[in-house]
């Protein structure tokens, strides 16, 4: 089969490969349909992010179960599903308390030996683990450009806001609107926030979030402070998105934030940075960080787009064939895509 | 000044009145713009609640500060105001809890002694006790008939589904549409339920319903719990809101509710009554009861309603002169409103 | 093997059965060391609840892993382990909220085909499906009457309590102290309530509570309404645990709880009863009944057990040999046994 | 009347002042019986933070109340008082939503004009504001020592572990044993934690610890991570108190939390500091930080400390009269004293 393989900084290939083969009893095959290209695809790909040489990259997936173990129960051969960007065993602590993000047998697809040795989905075939947790199917009619923002991006937007106790009649602010950025600012209005302010420099992406229902706010040439409190008559929004994972959005999101606000961090940070505690502690602030538990959070999203309150279609840029793999991660790399749907 | 007098069950009057005045440091005197006529009236002038005769009625306004005690600080002499149906003392358990609904020293505008010897807003003048509490600044531009819902019928819509916990995404049923039930069904929406099933025989209101984004289905032409499982695949709802206040109505959202589900009950109980209590401990169900915390609910009903995610005016059949009183009570004891909103 | 089977009301046996084999991939094998008499299997020996003749009685139980399929990941052969009265599948929509007491595909040992044909443990050797989720190692040292409570009796305890949002410094009452209702003494007291009224008609029961950190009351020689009001400055308690299953201990524990409290419902319903909601309304109670979710609550509540503050051997009070269940059960029934434990 | 005033970094004096009047309809004046010397005293007395010369300290106080305005509805004039170390105005976005130690309208006693010019609690009589709220009953039989506890450190101690959603049998860590710390570990034991480790370099505060439950480490001697990992199967703790206000103990504590857990963050910080945001996102972190809600928390902490289950006598290291401060405070100042009750 062909698989969309690392080579090295700045070059994947479109590879033959053996097939995958069913290896426990809750595993399942699945011939993808379509497979989305991420921002976290790019840090391996530019070489940020270590990966192995030869190994599949992607982790947005939506396809058809080919082959199921005898223990997998939630979908069966030949159902049209979706998965997650991870796998999780249902078992460990974390799970028995539905925090899926925490499994200590995680595993993420196309990550490579540090993030469990799961070969990616940018793929004609993937092996998906713990297909009982992992695997949803697609509800009838759904695109498959639609569906596969399920598992990974809109999942995210929504834990960072919807799932992190977004109130109707909350204000809310996102910074950064990069796909998650953009994802959060939809589910934050599907969970009625009103006003959301959404912060970034570039113009598209500030013109897409306006049309999903927020305030735009340009990051550099306007005072997102100033435009914070103007919406909230001076008190900072209950919940603040840091979308971008890095020292400065969280410091932004830190002063938009209300008193005993939430600061909603799904931003990537891998290390050591200048945080304003002096700021957290006076303003009573609650912090959460981390991957999104996207499992738990399936039915809900899908029950929203489904219902067309969540649209990530906008957000699609470009649809590729799979064997043109190379010219999208270029493109991607040049940032002349905002999101890349690879199909067979 | 001019009030509306309860006089008899099946007679209210235009009574004149001595103007109210200050009591207590925290009390304010609001001249009243609008006063809403509420279903809970209803029950006042049919008699079916006792009142005293000469009482006034009335508990939904909005109007101007004319008065305030010197330990008034949330409002101003001049200020346009709402209030809510109730006011709360700040200090006892309950309050201290922000369970302003359980106030210890809790009174009820123009429901008699019973409810704390406190004159209703049908009038010209209305004394507000505990104002730093009870009254907020109607947001610039907000009409009256607006304003005067977010202090009683969608502070408790919203009570019913938004803060008891609706997610975006969780699938709701509203049985009963009332006024009550009809801003459930909006604040669902607004909160991102999907779907959302509104229960009612009154053609009128169920299309109402339909308009606010939910899926109506008449509760004896159709079989609501089919209507339910057909659009859940087969599981039920997570929150099924009981806006009637009997038996038949909270057995239905009973069996609505979905496995661990919440059954909501803001329709008015004052008795016993047979409940199935074999499918709500299958079932592992949550059920809460009581009078909305529409204190605690001000500033997002407020922030929502100026958003026009929430827009209470289809609700609003008929504006009448205060002077006309009598008769708007008439034709809401015949139904032929569906709220009415008095005006000096 | 020796199995221990229902023959017909009031009567049982030490019947011969075959060794149960793996069927599933996550089954597991359990050679059994200690196996508990509890209230449910006295419904069950009367007749109560209907049962097949010949099903294998019994759902409390400690063992050693003798065979365990390839999926089962959390324990191994030559474990010992403590499982849980019912199994859940952890993939289906409640499992994945962790709300395991509503799998859908839930079997409960020992009840016969209405609770999922599934045999029961008090035998030499029983079948454990979904071994991931269902059973736990137990901690060193303790012992198996200790550890046989976690997955039964003592997780209903904490579940009524501690898991219900109890907080250290809340009034809690608990109605009726069988051993389930005095376990949530024990956990209520673990989780800081103070004071824990204990209310009952058995001297021996009341005394238990006592030691337990409970203030006992008698249920007819003393008003348990003004003892609790005697408590708590007249407001009631936080959480009020109804531990019999009938119409009036809900009505005693609807009474005793203060305005804004939780009536937790742990006493078995299985049909229709009059229910006081006036007084649930105008309380604004909260009242969540149901099968407890003991799976959840396994690693805490064997956490408390290993710690010694929850501590239930006061309730055990007999130990018999497997071969004597039939005399077992007759003195239970003729309730001269709080809790008996079967031992090979 | 007599009170210790600050007259320069290391220099307070026993000044003689007018007595306080009522000047709001809710203020209240108190005859204090005992005031604490508090850590933050401390800050004020050596510098750290800047005061204005002649403003009376003190913030923790018991007493009777002499006189009481017009609108004090929760205490009256010969009441027996404690009251907490700031003052919230109960009607502002914050105390609507019970979050008092967020109050727009705060002042805190003792703290000069920065924190709202509200004179000290170390005198004879302390003028107190919004009394309905910051006053409470001291409970029957209370002694001072042990009341004026629950209106600051026992307060935060509450906050930064039972309020803060510790389960029973959850793991708790708490890195710095003064006064806040030791709190935090009575209160966890309290709530049901289990184990508790507690963390810190002083040998007679780990000897405390002990005593109150906890498993000592001392943090260079031992490995505190080892030492958790030890008691967690290695897995860390479920909440991790914070209680010294530095960037490496915020560091330790962030390693110490289990994946998912809690960061409770009591110890002041007031500045920039370098923070793991690295571990705190790969482990999906929450962290809390700021002022304790203790007012919110006095009828809890009021309850525990009448029940004996919180007791911080142990704490009290020295009573002395009011006109030895200038000496209490230069023993505090060396370290001398764990804790000084101040008495007429």
């Amino acid at each position: 089969m062909r698989a969309v393989t690392f080579q090295g900084p700045g070059e994947v290939r479109l590879d033959e490969r053996p097939e995958p083969e069913l290896q426990a009893p809750d595993d399942a095959i699945v011939a993808v349909e379509a497979s989305g290209i991420c921002g976290s695809d790019l840090h391996l790909y530019t070489g940020r992010i270590p990966l192995e040489p030869g190994f599949t990259l992607g982790h947005e997936y939506v396809g058809t179960v080919t082959a199921a173990g005898e223990a997998v129960r939630s979908v069966a051969v030949g159902d049209r599903v979706l998965g997650t960007f991870h796998v999780a065993c249902g078992a460990c602590p974390a799970c028995r308390r539905a925090r899926y993000q925490a499994c200590e047998r995680s595993r993420t697809f196309g990550h490579g030996r540090a993030l469990g040795d799961l070969q990616g989905t940018q793929a004609d075939l993937a092996l998906v683990p713990h297909a009982n947790l992992t695997l949803r199917r697609v509800p009838d009619g759904m695109e498959a450009q639609v569906a596969l923002f399920a598992g990974d991006v809109m999942g995210t937007g929504y834990h960072a806001t919807a799932a992190a106790g977004v109130r109707a009649g909350d204000a809310v602010a996102v910074v950064g609107l990069g796909p998650v950025g953009l994802c959060a600012v939809q589910a934050a209005r599907a969970a009625g926030a009103a006003p959301i302010l959404a912060v970034d420099t570039v113009a598209d992406r500030l013109e897409l979030a306006r049309a999903f229902g927020a305030q735009p706010v340009h990051a550099t040439e306007e005072d997102p402070r100033a435009a914070v409190k103007a919406a909230t008559e001076g008190r900072g929004v209950q919940v603040a998105v840091e979308a971008v994972g890095d020292a400065r959005a969280l410091e932004l999101a830190i002063r938009l934030a209300a008193p005993t606000g939430l600061v909603s961090v799904v931003g990537v940070h891998n290390a050591r940075c200048e945080v304003h505690m002096g700021l957290v502690w006076i303003k009573s602030l609650e912090l959460r960080a981390g991957q999104a538990n996207v499992i738990a959070h399936l039915d809900h999203v899908l029950a929203l787009l489904h219902d067309g309150v969540l649209d990530p279609r906008p957000l699609v840029s470009h649809h590729l064939p799979l064997d043109r793999a190379p010219e999208a991660y270029r493109r991607y790399a040049r940032r002349e895509a905002l999101k890349i749907v690879l199909e067979p």
